[in-house]
């Protein structure tokens, strides 16, 4: 049986993985805004974030103040503190499918993607579904193994967006420079919201084996 | 006279102090690098980023071993948990001046900054120093005036990000779509700075108030 302590930091990881599913539902709307040049849904990733915010403070809170009245020793502390982080990474994530959603937002009723990179940006988001569905099963099994999968994904985008700056960089490139700084953009928006998944992956690693793989905390390529 | 608990936390605080001073030095020389198109200058940031990625290892550890020994209570926990958060923004900073050193080296020996835009890059970069040094004295100081000076150091800087769009979108930009990417992206590494600075003193303000200013931990402007 679990003790209070147990209990509590249980319904934290709950609402982590509450959170995960929320900022996974809002990049795949994102992306759709994106690629339909669809108003609407671009509309309501951006008020949807309010409430990705909303609890994340709550978490925060919850968390900082179950340190306070039980006083976790070192493994219990290192869960909590770990949590505390995760909860930063996810809240960034919800934040890089609003930037998107701007994006998509700032062009209606054009598309920011041109034809030629439809595929391309469809297959980010894909990804960036993929890694997020991860992260999530991670942060609810605590599985090192589906952990290290997610470093794989993470390749895939790291692909994907090099291939962006290959077809804006090609010399047939015909959709202007606005087009250009969108894809820039919402380029490093995937790439960043993959990172942060990958980080909240590591930290579980860092949580069950004690080591953390060996990145920066919040991991950062820089692929161009 | 001080308990062994905030002697040491006085020591994490003067080694956050000396992150800041990294970082700010990081972001200087990635400038001057970036407009003079001085590659040495630009392999100097890349690898004087592994010294500031060990020092946020190290205080991240001390921090938590802290933690572990003294069991703290409520405020000197928010303390504790606070220093966490700052040394995570600190590192962040670190790799975005290394971006920015990036973009440098890929460049060389061109410059990546067209001559229309070298004032406002170099404005950017002199922005981007005022807020890291406030960010060390609000640090150092645990000063809410300077705090508050900071966000309107970051306003301005949000100004010279939108400028940096404006001569990317002016029909006359006659520089192709690689500098406009390069820009795109160095703007945007500039405000994320300039966020992460931002939102250490809001942690200070935290920790001296009780209160957070009204945004999220690491606000992020998005303005194109």
């Amino acid at each position: 049986m679990r003790d209070a302590f147990h209990e509590e930091l249980a319904a934290i990881t709950d609402s982590l993985a509450e959170m995960t599913n929320l900022v996974a539902s809002a990049m795949a709307r994102a992306t759709t805004a994106l690629l339909d040049a669809d108003l609407q849904l671009a509309e309501s990733v951006i008020t949807a974030d309010e409430t990705v915010d909303l609890l994340y403070h709550e978490i925060e809170e919850r968390t900082f103040d179950l340190m306070v009245r039980q006083q976790p020793v070192a493994g219990d502390l290192r869960l909590v503190v770990t949590s505390l982080r995760m909860v930063s990474d996810l809240e960034r994530m919800g934040d890089l499918a609003l930037h998107v959603a701007n994006v998509a937002r700032r062009r209606y009723p054009a598309s920011a993607v041109p034809p030629v990179l439809r595929a391309t940006m469809l297959e980010m988001g894909q990804v960036a579904q993929r890694i997020v569905a991860k992260a999530g099963s991670v942060i609810a099994s605590r599985d090192v193994n589906t952990a290290v999968q997610l470093e794989r994904d993470d390749d895939v985008m790291d692909a994907l967006h090099r291939q962006l700056f290959t077809a804006l960089l090609d010399e047939h490139w015909a959709y202007g420079i606005e087009a250009a700084i969108d894809i820039t953009l919402c380029g490093r928006y995937y790439e960043r919201y993959a990172d942060h998944a990958v980080s909240v992956a590591h930290r579980v690693i860092y949580l069950v084996t004690g080591e953390m793989p060996n990145v920066p905390a919040a991991p950062s390529s820089n692929s161009v």
